[in-house]
């Protein structure tokens, strides 16, 4: 190809408005005459969605097979940057076979709700989590020569009317939350492309918003690729492509192209800024066209490498009293209950759901396991339409009790999980809370397998069962790696990447995820997830992180120091159980004394390690100060406050396990004062206590009360503005002059000294 | 005096400029040269503050004495209209005994956090009740010829740094919550006049608001009364007064007057805006002046009515076993502990403080009921700095085990509730809650009695404790009323208008109540006080409204109906115990089915009502289609929808004791389109349905894949917008028009037909 600005330079006005849209619905249009070709994209996060044809959407159909991959919410909960990695240079390998240019996600956006219904798309409620892993899958999709298109960009946590709502949403709360993970992975993964959202933020549509495209993202960010437009989200073409929206999908959007030329012609639009996204556009193409691909693995085993993430993915959120893992040697009947057993759900609904090349399926995997040692059993335990049936709950009652052990297998039923459509309830269908209750009655080595895309209320159920193992929805492998952990051949390593509530009005976004006359108020603000928890003083069912074993890990010896920029971070992590796991260390923190509000503590640092029995390990961490900061809307900049903070590490965001308090110096703001400088900052300052005292000496010759300066004044005006004191006091003495005049004078005479 | 316009007409620019500030801290100015009288007023919501002379603030010291009522988070707990009435009329006659024209209150600010440092004088969190409360006192006050001034207007929630914070809240909000009680007033009450608050609303001062000042307060409620500044609340005097801030305090304000006049002079403020606020005060002081005074009661008691409204206030919170009330005959030793027995806590810090009259003290109060039958023995209790203490703990123990029965009476230290300071903690100091677990431990016949402005946790004491009175600060006549509770001779009637949360993290607006780089945002909107409670199924300490009595009623066939424009609601209460009593009967309305979300339940009505031992009273309570309304932003109205309501009936607002559902009436708005309207929306209505489907039809004989109308595909892209449909599927169809022009066509020929 031809560089870009030559390449420019030979268009038409009308080619390269034409070339800032899709030619159908998975393809850029290419110019021969240019020697442009086309690229093809297609959906895929958890999987590639290749369509039967270029014209077709294929939402609601069946499309090409491909590899389906734990979803979203799953990989989150496996805190595994190596693993994600892994899968993105499977799904790179994949694509290029599939020949498929540009991947359009990951999603990431964060989990304000669990209600939200493309939920299990997304990695967490946490963004520093969802930063490392989207990045380190983007970086290993990327290394093969296919595209990432990170998305939704930004503010988009709600299917509800979602493009009709402007996520309202204050900038503080927007930079440390909203757009945390995508700044994290811009930095650490350049994607080459970025999907804009559906919705308004802050009043202007995410496809046209020029603080989030221009000012935030290009300007302050540095990013260069392409933001592409999610399908149908352009609504005013000229101005999105003013604010930085280069490539508009689905095309071919004629009438926008003619738009575009009239635009320019009519000098409403100055054709720099075509020529900015078509250039921005045609160097995509040229990164795809002229990747340096590093040789993929060979012959790698998507299926396996689904089976394995899967089992990373699963978390043990209950062992009581050990019942798990299960031993065949100790049992001669288990009876497995439910349907998901035989059909397991491995995805949700939408522009993210793949057909998947093979699927494993729980029945047949524990079959394999206990072979004919054990008389595996069967029943359904519940209808597909979820309504009550006494006789399936007598039935399967019935079998549990006649075995040694009963597992189930429920969850969120298929229909209530997809894009487009806010989930309804956290809790199980009715008739599986029932039925779990009726076998528990009858059989308490009762182990519920759960599956859903999201977090799941349990406080109706949970107290009666000793072991809960939660699934979500983890791809074509699932059926193995669900199987392989209830026996013990592998340890569970997964920690969960959302809190678990106990009910769903704990939740800090309940009742406030439909926007009202258009504006949905981000009303938590900074209180998302187990942030929200924590400020709260609220026990949720399972926190953020949490996540059990069959071994047990030990912690020692934290020790954190300052170190020019760094703060350098170790402690040892011992597997002081009888068994190979993996623990996953978290490290979070706690501000003691800022000056503005914080959450009360937020994560920073995370690895995932694999121990022997016995074996310990030192983990270093190294942190920056940003990772101390906040970002402070006075300044419109990250600010980290020197002062007192600690360093806590965790095994959960509730488990924590090593504490350390240390002092961190990141420089002080000078001291200034302005016209609403309350009193206690005038008499703290030495320099400035003189200057006040000189005026209200002054002020006290032309005043019959006096005001003298004790403890008793202080203390009740000490918080009042110093020009209300003379405003309040000194009226017979403001004669030629007003407050204002007095405390400007004060002011210029401190800068002065 | 004469006509307004005539002396406006006589006035010089500069008079007129010059009357719109006051003369010193507490005058206005009088021109004898145009027959215009000067007012004097002064501070007083629980009492008059007046102080020793007219260029005083006073507020650090003693002033001459009035009586001294209960505060307003006391007296709100009254629920007593006809109560509240009677001390109106008490203050104007008092205020008119002490030559004060106007009276500087009530206060009415919503209690958004229990930590406010102004709470204790303000009604309640609920606006209904704070509007009914004080419509009820000014209606009172002004029939003596005083005038009121409804303070602070508005948005001001918190004291920390109020004067350069601006309250950040939505419209909606703003309507239901923090104006409610504001515009009730104002229409049922006429409050000669309104005080602004410190604080920005919404990123404009209140004194220079126009959106508040004007659009609302004017225009819409229809407002004639005069603006006063809070004191040194001007900040910008030009831009106030072309808001509508009619007088400045304190005056003289010569810096001002000269502002003005220079304003008006370089046409840079209208003449007939100074015209206007100058022909406001000056109305005033006709009103003041020429006010047809109906002749008061001769011979008041101030004395006694504090002593009535204290009683009436006081609320029994907690009555395990009827160890209440308690039984001279049954006892022959009785142990009263804690400082405040000897220096009870009457009223809070700051402008509302009253020097009062005289002060009835709680031990003398016990020692005149029990007289020499009871021996009755003191101990401290505690330390005035409130340090940890171990011998006063281990003495008042003693004491209190050598008696029959223990009063303790504790609460929020003097120094922690005042204007200017938020406080830090709603738990009593630790001495007192160890205090209380050793006495308890040693006593089980226990009564606590706490005072405070504001509600207090009582989590890590209150299980231990039989009996709890919670007294606020219930002014002079506060210890003979305990004491009178106490020993049964007053039958409790008080009911709480805060919540009481189990701990200060439960509160919605906990960690919120800071601002940051000046701006504070109201996050939990709507949810204030036990609407929070309710939308998050959280448990307070002790609900909104919660209140015992020593005797019980029962509620009975509840009638609701819709008869045009109103609802009419009947029920019966019976006095079901052996004792005198009050009760304070709640309604609650629940809209079962709104589109925009809605507090569970709102407070429409509430009666207090007295009824002998066996006695029945039917109670009517008569709603309007306002009570069933909310604001909704889009139209910017209040907005009764068609549907299912739920009239609830409460002793308390967790206590339900009848509920009636009732499908009512308001009209329904009609069915139009927009551009973004709904797949769903444009095939559920018939006619709208058969418009979609031929453009359906049209576009599907250009496209390859054709769009069915199947419940697949509804059930997928049904909330999905209708343009969006045909900008997804219709690309080729799309050649010489925009989805634009396609939905603009649909909608008009909707409407043509």
């Amino acid at each position: 190809m031809r560089p870009t600005q030559e390449l420019l330079a030979a268009m038409t006005l009308e080619e390269k408005a034409a070339i800032c849209a899709g030619l159908n619905m998975w393809m850029t249009k290419g110019f021969e005459q240019h020697g442009i070709p086309a690229l093809q994209m297609y959906d895929g996060t958890n999987g590639i969605r290749k369509t039967n044809s270029n014209e077709e959407m294929g939402i609601t159909g069946e499309n090409i097979p491909a590899t389906c991959y734990p979803t979203g919410s799953a990989i989150g909960s496996s805190w595994n940057t190596d693993l994600l990695q892994e899968l993105g240079v499977a799904l790179g390998v994949e694509g290029r076979e599939m020949e498929v240019d540009l991947l359009l996600g990951p999603g990431i956006n964060m989990k304000r709700t669990p209600l939200g219904g493309r939920n299990f798309e997304y990695y967490s409620e946490d963004p520093f989590l969802t930063g490392e892993l989207g990045a380190a899958l983007i970086n290993g999709l990327q290394s093969q020569g296919v595209g990432a298109s990170l998305k939704h960009f930004a503010g988009n946590n709600q299917e509800f009317e979602k493009i009709v709502t402007s996520s309202e949403i204050d900038e503080r709360t927007l930079r440390e939350i909203y757009l945390a993970a995508f700044e994290r992975i811009v930095k650490k993964a350049n994607p080459w492309t970025i999907m804009c959202s559906y919705n308004l933020l802050n009043g202007s549509y995410t496809s046209e918003n020029e603080h989030l495209l221009n000012d935030i993202l290009r300007e302050e960010w540095g990013y260069e690729g392409v933001v592409i437009s999610d399908w149908t989200a352009v609504n005013d073409r000229i101005r999105g492509l003013a604010a930085g929206l280069d490539l508009e999908m689905p095309g071919p959007a004629y009438y926008n192209t003619k738009a575009i030329v009239k635009a320019v012609q009519e000098g409403k639009l100055d054709e720099a800024v075509v020529d900015k996204s078509a250039g921005r556009i045609i160097e995509l193409v040229r990164k795809v066209k002229e990747a340096n691909v590093e040789s993929a693995p060979a012959n790698v085993d998507y299926h396996e490498l689904a089976r394995r993430a899967a089992a990373e993915s699963i978390v043990l959120l209950k062992n009581d009293n050990s019942i798990l893992p299960l031993d065949s040697e100790k049992m001669s009947k288990m009876a497995v209950i439910g349907t998901f057993a035989k059909q397991p759900r491995i995805q949700g609904a939408g522009s993210a759901r793949v057909t998947p090349t093979r699927v494993d399926i729980p029945w047949d995997e524990l079959k394999n396991i206990v072979g004919d040692k054990v008389d595996l059993v069967y029943a359904d335990g519940y209808p597909q339409d979820d309504r009550i049936n006494e006789q399936m709950i007598q039935e399967s009652a019935a079998l549990a009790a006649s075995a040694d052990v009963a597992v189930l297998f429920v969850g969120q039923p298929e229909y209530v999980e997809s894009e487009m459509h806010d989930l309804e309830t956290i809790e199980l269908p009715l008739h599986q809370q029932k039925l779990i209750k009726a076998v528990t009655e009858v059989q308490p080595h009762c182990i519920v397998v759960t599956s859903s895309g999201s977090a799941l209320a349990m406080n109706s159920w949970i107290q009666y069962v000793p072991g809960v193992l939660h699934s979500w929805l983890t791809g074509q492998g699932s059926g193995k790696a669900i199987a392989d952990i209830l026996f013990g051949h592998v340890n569970p390593s997964g920690k969960l990447s959302e809190t678990f509530p106990v009910k769903l009005s704990d939740n800090p976004a309940h009742m406030r995820i439909r926007g009202e006359n258009g504006k949905l108020y981000y009303r938590e603000g900074l209180s998302i997830g187990y942030r929200y928890y924590d400020r709260k003083e609220l026990a949720p069912q399972f926190p953020f992180g949490h996540g059990l074993s069959y071994t047990t890990f030990a912690y020692s010896d934290l020790k954190a120091v300052q170190q020019g920029e760094h703060v350098n971070v170790a402690f040892f992590v011992e597997n002081t159980g009888t068994m190979f796991g993996k623990e996953v260390v978290q490290l979070y923190i706690h501000d003691e004394e800022c000056s503005w509000n914080r959450p009360q503590k937020e994560l920073k640092a995370f690895t995932k390690i694999a121990l022997a029995p016995g074996e310990k390990q030192q983990v270093h961490f190294v942190l920056e100060e940003r990772d101390f900061a906040y970002y402070n809307t006075k300044y419109n900049k990250w600010v980290a406050e020197t002062g007192y903070f600690q360093i806590v590490i965790g095994s959960s965001s509730r488990d924590i396990r090593l504490r350390e308090r240390i002092h961190c110096d990141f420089g002080l703001e000078p001291i200034s004062f302005h016209k609403f400088s309350l009193l206690n900052d005038w008499i703290n300052t030495p320099k400035a206590k003189t200057i006040f005292e000189a005026y209200l000496a002054e002020m006290n010759k032309h005043v019959s009360e006096q005001v003298i300066l004790d403890d008793v004044f202080i203390g009740f005006w000490g918080d009042f503005p110093a020009i209300k004191i003379f405003q309040m006091f000194g009226q017979t003495w403001l004669i030629d002059r007003s407050p204002d005049d007095v405390i400007a004078e004060m002011i210029a005479e401190f800068e002065r000294q």
